[in-house]
């Protein structure tokens, strides 16, 4: 932390900053110039507040050194981290590709499309049972357990199934089912699931808020490791800018961001954030060459007449020819779909 | 409803659309050019999901005529709604004053800031018992119940308390004590717990989401509104921008396009959106100056002390500063802090 | 300047580090803790590039202590500057209010315009004659001169003159007819501009761009104040954000951090940000209440059938309306509409 | 065009809106409902201002349904436009690499950049000889003429040449050493400088501006077209946005967007949106597999020791690793580096 006193701060203020650093167990190197000083508080301290010290008479800012977070952080460990999901290895040598309609409708549907998804090379199923809108004239998903059908359609593809929670009080319930735990935009800091899933046993798919920093998001991520759970993985979906003309802006330098500032491995949603198909392909294909561990899509087997978000999923044909276009862009990149099939590791 | 056909639109496909309108019981009207053809869509369907029709083979674009909400929206309740809450009266002549700590810390902080923010003829006093953060490392609020406490000091200080409410596990147990439920910018979607207070009988309080336009804000106003909860007071607190200069960007138009789309009342906390406890008191007498119906601010007897967002809050000095600044603006715009006071109406 | 060590930097490197900065004339102060360096180079030197060190080895983070600017903070001249245009006094007691249409149409609606601005306390005309628009099919305003027109007008009204300038070719030219130069938003950052205005013996009204941060603003003013010009008074007139309601967001936090940083006036424009003319009062009070030194309004003598910016416009009855309005506000924040009014300072 | 007219309109205000529509030519359909009445108004109008008929009294809203611009819409043009550079064909099957410093600063620099440039299969040279920066205290660049050895260096090369200009001054001369005239972020909506290249017979690149929509960025090339020259390359080098752990947020979905409505060729900048020269080469890749017809890079001889935005900026070593690995990522995506490569055509 390096703290930098107000340049008409008098001696007494100085003193009193360093005596309120030191107390903490802070190393302070104070630096005095002609007109400011600045003290630089070396140490590393998981439960200080820093504000405690921008508060003090005299001081004009205080700037964090050290990130944020610390075990979602490559300083704290180089190796990146590969989520085991029941032998699905995600964020090595393979990528991910997850799939599964925006919302799940009836019996026919989940056998139709797990059926689809799986025979594509897909390894991953998306099986929300939840849809939560922006407005309550608009559908809103069937809530009650179709998580037993999921599950077995998913496992007669030899799919893993990713479910949404979106409350603690289905977390038991929906465990029962689902592989992976996703946590939802709009849940990124609902400190209350975070809490619950850091003491959960399933790896968790963190999805970005519309409007977090990378910064806030990987600091979610900490406080579920905190927590106790270290299996996550992360995905950018889109923020929220001025620009209209696709729903949110999809930000994939926040691909490169993470692997520079994390070892979690990262996957990307084209769907969500572009709000229509004929963007989907591109930008997945754009998300495997940035460096993206998987991709995450919506398909709907008749896109036209889905009740939800049919305008950005893929039909049936679109998602084969997806996969044909993500495995050339893989290869290209020193990866693959498939775990063994390359021997050369990705690129940086 | 207004849908848009593209360019090179068959017969056929035009035919169909019409047909899926009228079966869904608008009344459609067919404008022709040389090069495009516009369908107006006449009728008033709620539950109706435009995107359906978006959907159909040979559509560009739909345009929504009617606002995406309609119980909170002014063209449908002209008159500006007043919330009554046990004889306070939101969104009438008199300005409201909403004041408290960021968060709860002791019986001592909670007396000594009840008795003072009564005697400044504040009103409402907002007593947070959590205080969720984004990091793991920083300040989390007890948790434990002071809502009894709370409830005491506010009652000796003939204060109306609110208190925010983050899951509806602990709805019940805080409705007892609350006279408002506030709904904070995080939760501004969570579906869940809107529907929860949908069905109860305390008035609302729900700040704006960080990166929610105000239309989405209305229409989690309607979500409530529609599942029999009219007693809603909004409360603009700040938008994520580009500008790093204040922690986030106080949007005041809001409260100009709030007023002329809804009926409801609607408060500015110029505390958060800022983080700098030198830019509150101006930006208060600006809410006020825009039309606001209150404002809610920070206050803490120590805030160098404080745990948690101590530099957004105003010292009782400060706070007693503000309310005679305030009651100033107010008596211009043609309102005050107390009912009664003035007789002419607020100023458009 | 803080130079922030990567974890791993070695001896040499931070070696390296030190002697660089020490040969520009930095003091520098080493503070090693257990697992990273942090450099402190105390020393004032304006024209140091400070990604010189960032990019050396070793180095993680370099961090500015000192403001980007140095002639329009407030840290290096605390007294509020005063712009004195002829007489009219700009960022004293007064406020200022600067009318006039959006583009200049013909010489009956500049003399119409003029009186109406006049008569009513106005004290500055703005007299566009250039419309850059950002669609070819849409108005582009008459070019040629009318300057003269406008001047003798203007005087007629004992009027002072505000003219946009968009390029150093006609600076000259305009310069005889106007009293102060203004640059709009999309020439914020035209250097080449800033710098002839910097030796322009005219006063300067600078818009913030749409997408520049109070910062960059500063910096923009700071750039014409070292070419010599110091007359400068910035106009806040709404920023890009995710929000559609409104056409930009009218940031009103910015006069408060304005007023912080710099002794500079500043103005707010709460047409162009709102695009819509009912907003327009309500947020010409916020401006006033907010601290703002002058309002500038959009006036014209029939809005309706205004070529350009009517929608944003005031007619005659409106703007009347708003000069009431704001001069209550500015009274009860200890400021008039005219100089002299009132003895005491304006509130904080 | 759609006009939704208020809920309490009258017959005469829904007449007179009817009466204006018919006497600029178009033709109009009216729909009424119970509620509310919607005109269309059908008819191509390219000159015609639409806040004319928004300024009627009983007029809720005006919706456009074509797009604001014409020439640059793919509607009006289907097949996509080939920028012909004296036989480098831009926007074919052949992906462009532009590269160079972002300043001159030597002529030993001019030399060593376009051979290294040249000799790794790169076609166009940036040979910017300004550089405009946001401080007066920064590296400002050098101004007079280099551009006679930029253009001998790049000859002896076999490179083509892209030059910045600014200002409508310096154009004949730039034109005289250029092969593309370059427009800049911040000049996007400089209509002056537009116009004057309108006129020119060399090709523009556009680059967006940070805060302007894509349909802004189409509205300008529009301008340009409009004034008589076609031959135009978009560029996204990122926009404004709330997260600051890159410079500016890349939005790589703009080149899906621009693809779809328009046919003009677009490029992509990942140093200048990055700010960070880790990032480049994933992001590069990113915009080749998006579909991006060119990628602009940054490239210096000695980025530590360069005068300006030398973070930015590759090495000599990691410009050729960057030519290897969007080589393999174009031929995934059914394209190549140079000209007659492959027969396939570009992947949708």
């Amino acid at each position: 932390m390096v703290v930098i006193m107000k340049r008409n701060a008098s001696q007494e203020e100085i003193e009193a900053v360093i005596a309120n650093l030191s107390a903490f167990g802070f190393n302070v190197h104070r630096s005095s110039g002609v007109n400011q000083t600045v003290l630089g508080a070396i140490g590393v301290k998981p439960g200080f507040d820093h504000r405690i010290i921008r508060g003090l008479k005299g001081v004009s800012d205080v700037k964090r050194v050290t990130e944020a977070y610390k075990l979602a952080s490559r300083a704290g460990r180089n190796a990146s981290t590969i989520v085991d999901v029941g032998g699905l290895r995600i964020g090595g040598h393979a990528i991910t590709v997850m799939a599964g309609p925006g919302s799940v409708e009836s019996e026919e549907q989940i056998r139709a499309m797990t059926a689809q998804v799986a025979c594509n090379g897909a390894s991953l199923f998306r099986g929300n049972i939840l849809k939560p809108r922006t407005s309550f004239y608009e559908f809103y998903g069937v809530e009650e357990g179709r998580l037993e059908l999921i599950r077995e359609a998913a496992d007669r593809g030899e799919l893993k199934v990713a479910i949404e929670v979106t409350d603690v009080a289905r977390l038991d319930m929906m465990s029962e089912y689902a592989d992976i735990l996703q946590v939802g935009a709009r849940n990124m800091q609902n400190f209350e699931l975070l809490r619950a899933l850091g003491t959960s046993n399933k790896p968790i798919l963190l999805e970005r808020g519309l409007s977090a920093t990378i910064e806030e998001w990987l600091m979610s991520a900490e406080y579920v490791m905190r927590c106790g759970n270290t299996q996550i993985i992360l995905c950018e979906r889109g923020i929220r800018t001025f620009e209209s003309a696709t729903r949110y802006t999809l930000d994939l330098s926040a691909v490169s961001v993470v692997k520079a500032k994390s070892h979690l491995p990262v996957f990307v949603d084209p769907c969500r954030s572009t709000g229509m198909r004929n963007y989907i392909i591109p930008l997945a294909r754009a998300a495997v060459a940035a460096g993206a561990d998987g991709v995450m899509v919506d398909v709907h087997h008749d896109p036209a007449n889905a009740s939800g978000a049919g305008l950005s999923a893929l039909n049936f044909d679109q998602f084969a020819e997806l996969i044909v276009q993500i495995r050339d862009v893989a290869k290209a990149v020193g990866r693959s779909l498939t775990e063994g099939g390359e021997t050369n590791g990705p690129r940086q």
